[in-house]
């Protein structure tokens, strides 16, 4: 049995951790799939996918730790590029957005048991923003028996 | 078809390489899977998967890199919070696991064919402790015909 | 069902980004699997698997960054011992190859739907070869209804 859904989301700034923790236990859910894996995947070159605890001091350390290994006021070639993108006019640049996201990822899989993913007691799942704000979609697949 | 094991590790440093290969293997052997896929998870937040090659030298180089990009040293607010948790009492600060775990990721998945993960000569699946000494649990779901 | 095909690269220089997204495209093409998921693995540990944007200035942040995080100038341990293996005689050292590697991962997860792998208008899926120039693998596999 396969089950997909797509969800939106709205990011608020240029880095957020946004927890889709709930998000994705809703759609195993309703699912109905009792044993398989739960594909959650970004469509998006500056936005990610990864399972790390929900503790806002800690989500400081992780916007820290993206800031300071892909500097925001270094050169990046890119930006050259999005200056003459015609799809995108406002002049800002996200060349360290999609450095970011090379460190991240697009796409998690967690196993199912039971109905339900299983994550460990400190894991959540969070889309991960790194070029807000804006609009976002997130896939979600549940894959089993 | 899906068979799922969770096993079990002690790490004995803090951070820590664990060849968890021969493991997979056996498991997808049980499994009587031929075609298909295996998911190595780790369910937990300063713990992670990756494949890479089992040369003690060249572990001793992941782990340089990851005190390099992570560094023990500096100050990470998730400790303020680690301090005040009830259920954690050994004053050790681990936001820089954490971190360290958001560069590394809580799966792998590897393609199965002729009932053996598809490795290439050079690669072992590790099991990456990041906030030892511990005992920890690691998911291994195989999926397929 | 399940399909699965390995395909070959031809990798130039060191550190290069080689777009496979039209060779995944094609092998779910193939598959005639509608709904499901792709995996894209490499089977090798100092090569892996992103998806980012295929744009050529942007490829040259990546590589900066690569090159950045890692620096191929340290001293890397693992060399020593590559300089003893008698099946690698370039005199060639890797192990900030394998360093780069760990970051970057193994494999990638693409939702699968229509007969077309879900990605986003920005996204390209990447070979990653990190210890060019060499002949290299990919394997690509669809499951899926």
């Amino acid at each position: 049995m396969i089950y997909k859904k797509t969800i939106e989301k709205n990011s608020e700034s240029q880095i957020e951790f946004i927890d889709i923790t709930q998000d994705v236990d809703d759609i195993v859910k309703e699912s109905k799939i009792q044993n398989g894996q739960v594909l959650v995947f970004s469509p998006h070159s500056t936005a990610g996918i990864a399972i790390n605890e929900n503790e806002s001091l800690l989500i400081q350390d992780f916007q820290r730790l993206l800031y300071k290994l892909v500097p925001v006021e270094e050169r990046y070639s890119h930006d050259l590029f999005e200056l003459k993108r015609t799809t995108r006019s406002d002049g800002r640049s996200n060349g360290h957005s999609h450095c970011k996201d090379l460190l991240i990822g697009a796409s998690e899989v967690i196993p199912v048991a039971d109905g339900k993913p299983m994550l460990g007691g400190h894991q959540n799942i969070f889309f991960i923003e790194m070029d807000g704000a804006r609009k976002r979609d997130i896939v979600v697949q549940v894959m089993g028996e």
